[in-house]
């Protein structure tokens, strides 16, 4: 057992408690191990990394809000002063792009979820007090006062990591600890985010045990530190096997779990659409699906296309682009080896390849793109149709007419985070009927456009109906709105001026948006409306 | 078998498709058994309603708003206008007063609930529309798509039964379909209801299935329906173990649960408190404690009290009032079983009588109210002094001194509904400590009042931290905040106008409050500000 690098807990690096094991990044290109090795925690570890975060609730909740924005802006200063190292580190260990994906889009993303979330906590407009004056009733979203564990994905290095990504962002605003279980997949980049982070946390005089970042965890520990009634709730964002054990455990000792999990985001592209503009449709979606090799939450898995003839030329324009595309790196070994089993399963329930190849050929996770094809009807009848397959993958449903088996497909999908309509002017009455049907199927409708570039927008749901998420009343990306979800219903009941905290007392200089006696305002109570 | 009253299934009233069994509701001063014969529900009037609802979901989904609010203000005015039947069915159920309780508290706080509901539904508001006119995203709160599971209470037979309740209310505010398992305690007063629902519902042009009513279930059948992934949302009130076996079901199918479950409300009487007006607050507390024989979700279960001359003052005073107290009546042999058995493990876990008799002279399911008392260091050291006596029965823990005690049993204490202090000026500093260590564990934190008596105003919450209720994060009562406990978050990316609900277009003729570009306001969009 040689050095390992150490974990952070009680507001320290310092080596792990446990002598589990190791681990070391990937080359994704190479699928070959490099760099450091990482410690795989125990049982001591979490319980060290629990008791830590736990001590540390009630001390961040009662932190100034303006601290946990100073915090905030710095962590997002300190990724930009790091960036050319963050990115260069992401990308050996994802294979992703540098441009534009990691320096262009993912890190600028990050900083300014994290700028959006300094300005929701400095706004407080988060909390949604609202004010019964005659009743003597005060109400506000506060903090849990215990931790959040969060399990970060493997496909956003920074935009979903487990110590920067929304998840974390919405845990700090609320005020409570983090422990976060960042992906083994990435260890070097969340490592040196970490960092950034913890420099960040002393630096705004917050508590230094407001994160504890764990690298690795067996499974089974991992499940029983989800069902540790000291959390104040679980994020995850993953696969959905894994996700809906994690929510089991969670559930079974009362800790709230948000969750998400897979989505096949269908895209309907009427005739009308096609007939418009069907081979910059053809290239749009090629674009969409084969994007950071496909491994997007909101990546186009199902296309819906009508058996007609701007149908077939949509399908052939399509089909070439696959044919002639280059390989893509997927994340992992697992990654390579869900991506063809899950292709194989298409196979089996009937899918043709129609663009494309199954066979990797050159070193590391490669994977080549793949178009599928099957009747409408067989998608219907056979759900491992309708399953996931993460990676540049994509399943071409053909309708024998424009209604019938339209709606049909909309009627057989489960709970999806996007839906996607491509429509003409006389595709109204269809795009219509179809637009009822898949509403409350998803979390997020749109409207001539591909799923893939999530805005981080006050008006975004990154969420939708079970099993694409745990529960439909709350979105993982956009703030406020994502901070909710991390927050405790409080109410205060004829209770004194000095002992309310500072968004329900009856002045309000920071002039948030409250709901006083009905009416939404920013005036102070009293005053003259 | 002879003729059964019939349940509500289809939009119509008819027999019960099972043979399963039946049961008659008790008068609960005599313990005899009363009135016609309702059936169990088996398997077969559970698919059927589960189906029905299932099928109205997107119908009433798609009403008008309006019809809604129609319907809700129709039933208000049916419930005044059946009020002495209604009360004098509830009173032979619960043998709850007429006086004030049922005819001049409970009933007029249903049809108020109900018009609040109506309110809501017409203004919208609830639905929290969110609009980035840059990014072309709009989101609001919608309806589930499928039926809300609610199982009521026995405590209240009105405000809280699931045929028109809250919980009720809130989901029909939300536009979904309603299955409401009534209480079986009170069958008849249930039925009367459900009836001029039924008939509210087709007087305001709603589909008559937005509603099934079943009286009664095997408890596993209970768990299998609300388990059953067709569901939307499931709303339970009652015992714990209940409620957790509920939750158990419907978290294994992703059906978010809404429980509120047991709670003990401690109120804290601080020494100042006590030397002020310590006389009156145990008239106050045994008010609180005795009124509805104790049946109350916020009833104050533990008082803790200093051992200093007021607190002994204070408790004394109390004492005489629980002895010379006259019997309650509880609402079933269950409820006297358990009220007994509960007391019994307080006095096993060395908690001492001081007040009041356990043994019931009279008929029926009669209980003497009952105080009882404990060192501060008994209580936190034996967790079955912290456990819920659902009745007349409080618990006075003892403090040594006012501050280490105090803040020691606080700390003790798992989620709970309410917890209350009591303060004079020169307790300020124990108060705030206070303060400061209850906060995090209760949804309501009340100043000098007793817990009982739940304001339905848009500030409050009924609701609190686990195990009190399922989710930290909403409220059981209180309206609009209610309702969206039943709600999806829709987001609309680039859809067109003609597509969006109403509350989310460019023109806000209603005055709905919404929040655009981050700012609320009620106008246009594209409207000079």
């Amino acid at each position: 057992m040689g050095a390992r690098e150490p974990v952070l807990i009680e507001g320290r690096w310092q080596a792990s408690r446990d002598s589990g094991g190791e681990f070391r990044a990937f080359d994704p290109t190479r699928a070959v191990a490099f760099g450091p090795a990482f410690p795989i925690s125990g049982a001591r570890d979490v319980e060290a990394a629990l008791a830590s975060a736990s001590a540390a609730a009630d001390q961040l909740a009662a932190c100034e809000p303006e601290r946990i924005a100073d915090f905030f802006d710095a962590y997002a200063l300190g990724i930009e002063h790091d960036a050319p190292d963050l990115v260069a580190l992401a990308h050996l260990e994802t294979a992703l792009a540098i441009e534009p994906r990691l320096a262009k889009v993912e890190l600028p993303r990050t900083t300014g979820q994290l700028r959006q979330a300094a300005r929701a906590v400095r706004e407080r407009s988060w909390t949604q007090p609202v004010i019964d004056t005659a009743a003597g009733l005060r109400s506000h979203l506060a903090p849990l006062h215990k931790p959040v564990l969060i399990f970060g994905p493997n496909n956003f290095p920074f935009a979903f990591n487990a110590v920067a990504g929304s998840d974390f962002a919405s845990a700090i605003a609320a005020r409570n600890p983090v422990i976060a279980k960042v992906h083994p997949s990435h260890p070097a980049t969340s490592q040196r985010l970490a960092e950034l982070a913890h420099r960040a946390l002393v630096e705004a005089g917050l508590p230094a045990t407001a994160l504890q970042v764990l690298y690795h965890l067996d499974p089974a520990l991992g499940l029983s530190l989800a069902g540790d009634a000291r959390l104040g709730a679980l994020a995850f964002t993953g696969s959905r096997n894994a996700g809906l054990a994690l929510k089991a455990a969670a559930d079974a000792a009362g800790v709230p779990a948000y969750l998400e999990l897979s989505s096949i985001n269908p895209v309907f592209m009427l005739d009308g659409a096609l007939r418009e503009r069907g081979a910059a449709l053809a290239q749009e979606f090629f674009a969409s699906c084969t994007m950071g090799a496909g491994q997007f939450c909101t990546n186009p898995g199902v296309v819906v296309v009508p058996r007609s003839a701007h149908g077939d030329a949509f399908v052939e324009a399509a089909a070439a682009l696959f044919a002639q595309a280059g390989e893509g790196v997927l994340f992992s070994q697992g990654g390579r080896d869900h991506y063809q089993a899950a292709s194989a399963r298409w196979r089996e329930a009937g899918a043709t390849l129609i663009g494309g190849g199954e066979a990797a050929s050159g070193e590391g996770y490669r994977v080549r793109p793949t178009l599928w094809s099957v009747d409408a009807e067989q998608f219907i009848a056979d759900a491992r149709l309708r399953g996931e397959v993460f990676g540049p993958a994509s399943l071409i449903v053909r309708t024998r007419d424009d209604y019938h088996d339209t709606i049909a497909i909309a009627r057989a999908l489960e709970g999806n985070l996007t839906a996607t309509i491509y429509a003409a002017a006389d595709d109204a009455y269809v795009q219509g009927a179809l637009a009822a049907q898949l509403r409350p199927r998803v979390g997020r409708l749109i409207g001539n456009r591909m799923p893939t570039g999530v805005a981080v927008s006050a008006a975004m749901n990154h969420g939708g109906p079970y099993p694409s998420t745990g529960h439909p009343g709350f979105t993982s990306v956009g703030l406020p709105a994502a901070i909710r979800r991390f927050a405790a219903l409080h109410c205060y009941d004829q209770i004194e001026e000095s002992l309310l905290p500072a968004e329900l007392r009856d002045r309000n200089p920071g002039g948030i948006a409250r709901c006083i006696d009905g009416r939404w305002t920013t005036d102070d109570i009293g005053a003259k409306p």
